[in-house]
Formats: structure tokens, sequence, C-alpha cells
């Protein structure tokens, strides 16, 4: 009493069918191979998750129904299960769009079960392209009722319940779940649950692979009728995976691996940085390397994902730049094997100033003089990103995106911001990491120490830190997370002992500065709240005046 | 048999209690001295539309709630029926979010009517945070039924029809609309077909403002029970009005207002600029000047907005700036009484090419050249808003936006884009109508005609004119409306007899240029398929690959 089930943890493109096809045909191949009954695909998985508006398009649907026909004429002597959007009649009367898992047997779609419930929270918008499913998914494999169920269904009581009321044997779930920090151990704690709850084998195919703000982080995973982890595909790679599942009986679990936070969040963002990279064609990106930690672990990160060869770091020193912050970019770069130059701006902010000489005569100095610097940075570097061909990576991170300590066409200037969900006290804790791990060879100072241990700087006028502005960025971090990822109320941060001129001050920031991270680049989402589809505040708003 | 209802069109800020209160507290007030049954207001008038992810934190549902029962305090002699967000707990358990109608009467809240069609397409994400509401809303008023809608509700066949079964005598709609270039035509049509299909008369309040992307065009109606329009309020403007509702008999129909296409959208732009500057504290906007067609409609709309004293003109030559577009720049300054200054930018421009001077040796020339141009300006001009708190209007159009003919972190800097969703064609439309309206004393040439009849150039290289790079206007608009607004493909464009190769570039372009959308200032939403919350593409996708 058994099906052999392959899962095809795999990498699409979005909006790739020659890729996707691709992709999904080797998986075919391999699972035939591995005389597999049933293969299981991810959720979208023909057109990549997620498509968002592209959906809205006919012309779009309409190579996902070719592609679909193409691919069903490989399912011969397997059952294959692919999710896909798909246009279906509804009543008979005009056709519906369902995020959808098609059943390819014998050459042809033969069955199609509709998803039940749409997220349409945090990042996602279900909503806004597909109908609900009104009916189970069961199917017939050698005999055997399977129920199928795709990514929110299963977190959701109801569905495998009807499933196995329904006289499934074994659930299979597509799924598209992205990557954040505590994930994995929660879809795990579920899954346990619901085979327990319904005394049933739940096999878990998830995505693999980034797009844009989103990584998926695959490992995909299997447990048996009892609850007891019996596969576990690797984390953030792909392949596909083929294993026994017995229905009536429990067989040996495996221990879950255990995931180290600064672990997975490292390789979230080295895959982020990567399949955002290639996926979008650059061959290779550039970033200013300041001395500072950001850029010191954007960097890190970059090379990591992309090789030493397609990265490229230009300092650009001005007056304020302390002798240490040239000594530590030049140090890093030359460990990481990485392209390195020096561009000094002290010409070109004098060229600003004295065409602005004028304008601002009599005027006191402020923060104008200081994003000029941060602007001159911005265009040197999009200028050598222009003529390279090669994507400029933003270096700032959460905690400097949440309350506007950044300037905008300035530091904030790139086509993608892999620290952008990273709060400055994960910055530390990241670089710190990745010293540890070392180049191989026992070498363990990737990062300069002298980068993590100096009080951090913007150094944009003389003699300046971070703190001279900020509060202290393990206060700053406590209070922009109970703020931002629970929703607290100032007064609710402030019971838990932090000052309240400072939560108030923290808070009117990170919601006067909306405006300017509507104009930042994307960047991966690590957290449960990150800048980005997640969070939709408005621009204008009062409300910061109202906050008590 | 009638009733006396009163519509309160008002402007409210999103997260501004105060001032929303004393709209509400005003509006009262004067819908008591005008001998008032019933007082409606727009849709989620005590937040302000759309108060997006702000509905999430219960500090300011609570401050929404608190507020709710002071105005009601104030619902004395009258039945005030008021849109707002509400917590409401369902089957005794958890409190859910409705959007709601609350019915306040003898100084407390005595009835709460939930939105029971939530839009979740376009602009709209109510899906995100409301509940859809289960039951009609019909209240009693002077022995009168009356039902409750809200905005989606009407337009959805069966809440009205519902509520008329239910024994309604009037429906009472309270929306939030916003403007699209024909809506309010196709409102006309909707709520005459309603109101004939029930045989009801309708009062149909909407928000009058601009919220970021959106603006709401006010233009409430009252329409008696054969379909007739016996009330037309004011459009882009706010007041309360005041009508006697006959139930059972036709009154003498009023004639609709004419709405001339390029004066609503005009209207539209103006309102936009000045609730987004005004609302975010602004003491006034700065544009760059450049002699061409949309920074000179950008600063006519700037200065009907805002009044010259508010408005600050930069001309930025550069060795490829013709004298006419310097003279037309500063003839326009004149004419409109705008502060004017040129600064130069070739020193700075040579200053960012002498420090790479080294990585580009040997390197042709190419867009790079142009961008550091473009970048150079905006680098100035936002130290000039940075210095003088000012804020930066970006002045590029849509078919700019839709191609990627613009430069990020050049001429696309700016906290606001007016012309954003409005077409090249339709730039030089509203040009053409904004000099017909001339200065008030008879003098049209409020933008140089000079700047209407040349060819359109970036000026960033020598003898550059847009068709160098792009089809003619007239075309490349043609085709971005219908594959944009109308999601047809390159094959369905061709069949209308456009080339097939411009069209696939169109394409191509449109789809590559995501990436520099999604860092562009917001601007005011006019089409049915704004750059904004409207669209929502991936970054990375390779369908520009597959379109045909």
């Amino acid at each position: 009493m058994s099906l052999i089930v392959s899962i095809a943890q795999i990498n699409p493109i979005v909006g790739s069918f020659k890729h996707n096809i691709k992709l999904i045909t080797e998986a075919i191949t391999q699972a035939k191979a591995d005389h597999a009954d049933v293969l299981l695909f991810p959720e979208l998985v023909l057109t990549g998750y997620p498509p968002e508006d592209l959906l809205f398009r006919p012309a779009f649907l309409k190579k996902v129904e070719d592609s679909l026909n193409n691919i069903a004429k490989l399912a011969t002597d397997i059952v294959v299960i692919i999710g896909t959007p798909l246009l279906i009649k509804e009543n008979g009367n005009n056709s519906k769009l369902f995020n959808s898992a098609c059943v390819l047997r014998g050459g042809q779609v033969s069955y199609q079960y509709a998803k039940q419930y749409l997220p349409n929270y945090r990042v996602f918008d279900e909503k806004r392209y597909f109908r609900c499913g009104k009916q189970d998914g069961i199917i017939e494999v050698n005999g055997h009722k399977v129920g199928l169920l795709i990514c929110e269904d299963i977190w959701q009581e109801t569905p495998a319940i009807n499933a196995r009321d329904a006289g499934a044997e074994l659930l299979l779930v597509l799924n598209a779940s992205p990557f954040r920090s505590d994930k994995s151990a929660e879809r795990m704690l579920l899954l346990k649950k619901r085979s327990i709850q319904n005394g049933l084998p739940i096999v878990y195919a998830n995505l693999v692979g980034a797009q844009d703000e989103l990584v998926f982080d695959g490992e995909s995973l299997i447990f048996d009728r009892s609850g007891q982890l019996i596969f576990q595909a690797p984390t953030f790679d792909s392949g596909v995976f083929t294993q026994q599942i017995p229905f009536d009986k429990s067989v040996k679990p495996i221990q879950a691996r255990e995931h180290h936070k600064e672990q997975s969040i490292y390789d979230a963002l080295v895959l982020g940085v990567r399949d955002y990279v290639n996926k979008n064609g650059f061959p290779g990106v550039i970033l200013g390397l300041s001395g500072g930690i950001d850029s010191a672990l954007t960097m890190a990160i970059a090379v990591d994902a992309l090789g030493a060869d397609n990265v490229e770091a230009i300092m650009m020193p001005f007056r304020y730049t302390a002798d240490m912050s040239i000594e530590d970019a030049a140090q890093q770069a030359k460990v990481q094997g990485v392209k390195y130059r020096e561009i000094p701006i002290e010409n070109i902010f004098n060229g600003f100033m004295d065409a602005l000489s004028e304008e601002f005569d009599g005027m006191e100095r402020d923060v104008t003089e200081e994003n000029i610097q941060a602007r001159s940075r911005g265009v040197l570097l999009m200028a050598m990103s222009n003529k390279l061909g090669k994507m400029l990576l933003a270096t700032g991170n959460k905690s400097e995106m949440a309350v506007g300590y950044a300037t905008l066409y300035g530091d904030m200037a790139g086509g993608f911001a892999p620290l952008k969900d990273v709060f400055k006290t994960t910055v530390y804790d990241l670089a710190r990491y990745r010293n540890i791990l070392g180049d191989g060879n026992g070498y363990k100072e990737i990062i300069p120490d002298r980068v993590i241990t100096r009080p951090p700087s913007a150094e944009l006028a003389p003699d300046q830190i971070d703190e001279d502005s900020l509060p202290p960025y393990d206060i700053l971090d406590a209070i922009l997370g109970m703020f931002i990822e629970e929703f607290q109320s100032v007064e609710e941060i402030v019971a838990q002992g932090y000052d309240h001129e400072t939560v108030e001050r923290v808070a009117k920031m990170v919601l006067l500065n909306e405006y300017k991270r509507r104009q930042s680049a994307p960047g991966i989402r690590i957290t449960k709240r990150a800048f980005g589809k997640d969070r939709r505040y408005p621009i204008t708003s009062h409300y910061r005046w109202h906050l008590s």
C-alpha cells in the first residue's frame, strides 16, 4: 500500500515559457526514470510565481494553455500534477481564472483542481486575479484516492478534512511559499499537525528560487500519516526527489535539519541576488564600497551569489572619509578578489556648490550638502552601471529605510537592495556569520574586523556617527520591530521600557519616510513585514501627528 | 412623501482625525441649519480614503472608534450616515473589520451597515482589509424605509434589488469613487439604470479631493425614481448640499453638466497637485523648466494649483540646449509670474566626465553621457528642494514612463509627477486647452506657442528629437493605449494597421521598463490603467521575449 512520488523542486522564471517548459520536461524525464507513479510540481510553476498583472493579458493565458497542452503529451506512464493559472468555464458561461493543479495523464489534461483559499494578505494579492475553487480535488492513482491542495488550502483546516472525508489516502500539496526568517519551522509544525489531524501522509512540494522581492526556499517535505517527517528536500536548491510514500504504516522518521538563523537569512540573500541579477540578464554588479558594514556585507553576498569576477567595487572618498574607511574597503576587495577603484568626489561636489553658490548665499549648511555628497556618488555609480551594463546594488539596510536615514537618488540609487529588509543589528550578525565561514581555506576576515567593530557612520559630515542622529541600533531595531512588524502603538512600546520621546520620534520618522521608500529599489524579503508589497501605507497621511 | 437629505461632499485627509472631525462637525451644523432629515457622508470619510495598511494598526482603529463616538453626540434632531472602518463582533467572537456606514441618531451610533461587495481590482485592495457584509442595510427615517449601500454595492445588481425588496423607498449610497477621464458619464448611466430598474430615487454622495495617486471628483448626484437627474453637485469642489427628495413622483429633471475632456483632466491634475502639496505640508514646489512641453504644462498646472508665488522654475542649460528653449522658458515664467533662474550644468557635467575619464577611456559615447546631464540636473533640483523645503515636481509624461524614455534619478527625480498618467498627445491637448483659457484678461499664450509647435526633444545630444528614438507620438500613444489599457497582444494591435516591428518594439520597451517605473514618483491617475497601484507587473519577467 504505497505510491512512488517525485517532487519537482524547480526554479522557474516568471513569464519564461521556454525556460519553465525545459525544467518541467527534464523533471518528467527524471521522474519516469525513477519509476514514479506521480510527479508533483509546485504552485503556478508553469508561469513562475507570482505572475501578477501578466495574468490580465489574454495572450499570456493563451501561451499558458498551449504550453500546458504540449506538456500534457509527455505525461504517459506517469501522473503529472502541475500548478498553473487556468481559465475554466463556470456554469458553462464565461471563463474565469483559477489557480489550478492540473492532472496530466495519458497524454492529456485529465483533471483540474482549483485552489479554494486565496491569500490576499501580506505580499499576496490572489483575489485580484483568481476565483475561489468550490470543490475538493480527489483523483485516483493506481487505485488509491489522492487529495490535491494548493498552498493556502493546507493552512486552513477544512480542505484537508474534506479530502480525508472524501476518501483520500494521501495529500499532495503544491506550494509557492516564500521564505522568511522563521517560516521553515512554522511549515514543519503545520504539516505535522495536519497529518496527525487527518491521519494522512502529506507531500509538500515548494518552489525554489527568487522572484523580485520574494525568495522561495524549496525544502519540500514529506510527512507520514502519524506526523513524522520522512523526507526534507534541500533548502535554497533545486532537484527532483523521488520517495516511496507508505499509506498505512510509519517508516523510520528523519531528523529535520537545524536552521541556523543567520545561515538561512544569508543563504536567502545570496539566492535573491543571484536570481535577480541572472534572471534579468545582467553580466554582473557594481557597488559603492564605503568602508562601512552595509556595503561590506552587500559585497560579500554579491561575491557569494555571482563570483568575484562579476562584482566591481568603487570607493568614492570625500573630505570626511576616514583613512581607515579607504584602507578597509581596499582590503576587503583584495581579500575577495574584486575589481576595485577609487574615484574622489571632491571636484564634483565643488562643482555643485559653485553652481548653487548664488542660490545658497547666506544660508546655513544643512542636510542639503550631505545629500549632494551622496548624490554625487549615486550619479557616478549609475554612470558606471550604464557604461558597463552592470547593475548597481544599493547597500542600505532596513533600519535606515525605516527612518529615512538614506538619500533618495544617492545611496538609495540602484536596481536592487539586498539588505532592504535586514535590520542593522542583523547586518552585524550576518557579517560575523560570514566571517566565521571564512574563505574556505581558514582565512576568517572576509569583512575586515574593524568594519564590524568601529561605530557606524555615514561620513557625510566631520566626525559624524549614526548615533548623533539615531538611537543606538539595538534600541532602534527593537522599536522598529514592534512598530512595523507587530503594529504596536507608541504606548505599548513605551510600556516595555523604552523612552517615550525616542519611541514617538522613531514612529514619526517611519511614517514620514513612506515617500522615500516608495521610490526605493526592490529588496529581498526576510521578515514578516518587509518594505515592499508587504507594506502599503499612504504617503499623504497625518496619522503621524495623531500617534498619541 | 419626501425627505430632506443633505450631502456632505467633503475633502478629508487620510489619518487626520482632527481635520476630518472638523469638516464633519461643520457639515452636521450646516445640515441642521438646512433642516435636513438625513445627512449623508461619503465612504470612509472619517479616516480618508484609502487608509491602506493604517487599518492594521489597533491604535488607529481605536482612534476611529473614539472619534465616531464623539461625532455621534452631535447627531441630535438629525440622522447622520457616515462612512468609516469599523470593528464589529462576528458571531459574538473575534472582531472583524468592515467598511461601514454608521447611522448616528439620538446622540449615539444606532446602526451599522457593512459593505457587501469589496472591490479588489485596479487600484482597489479592499479584500486585504475588510470582510464582506452579509446583510441589507435598511433603516427608518421619519417613517420611511431607506436602503444604505456603499460604492461597489451599487455597481452590482443585487444589493439595490434586495433593498427594494425589503421595502426601501430611497437608496442612499456612500462613495469614494476616484476620477478617471470617462468616469462621470459611466456613473451617470449606472445610477440612471439602477433607479429605473428599482423604481427608486438614489442619493449618491462622493468624496472630493486627492490622496496620493487618486483624485476624487465629488460631483455627488441625485436621481429620482424614474431615472431623471435632479441634482448634480460641483465637480472637484466641496460643499454641503441639501435637497428635498420626492419618493413617489418626478420633479423637473436638470440637465447634466457637459464635461469637456481636457477640462476634466486639467482640473483633476490641478486638484491632485494642490492636495498632494498642501496635505503633505510643503510651502510650495520647484521644477526644472526645459523649454519643452511637459515642464511647461506642469508649471501651468502648478501655478493654477498653488499660485505663482509658490512655484519656482529652474532652467539648467547645457551645450545642447537650444536658445529658443531658454527664451521660451524665461518667457513662460515671466507671463506666469514665477520666480525663475538659470543654472548651467556645463561645469558639473565636466566634473563627472573628468572623474570618469580613466574608467571611460577608449569607450564610445552612449546613453551614459545623456544620463549624466539629466542626473546633474536632478541633483541640482534636489539640492534646491532640500535647501528651500519646497517639493520638486517631476515633469515626465505617461508615454515616456511607458517606454522608459526618462532617466532614473534624473528627470524622474521628484516627490510627485503630475503628468505620469498623461500621454504625450494629451499633454499637447491640455496645453492648448490651457492657452484657450488664457490669463483671464484675454492673454492666450500662457504656454508659448513655439513650445507647442516645435518637434519635441530631450536635448541631450546634438540636434536630437524624440522621433529619432521613438515612433511619432500619435502612433506611440495609440499602441500604448491598446497594449497597456486594453491588454491587447502585439498581433491584435498589428491587425489594426500598425507596423509589426514598431508594435513589438514598443511592447518590449513597456515590459522592460517596469524597473524604472517601480522607482518613479507617484502621479495622478486619469486613465483606467495608470502606472501605480493600478498596474502590478513583475520586474523580473521574460514575457517580453515571448510576446509573439
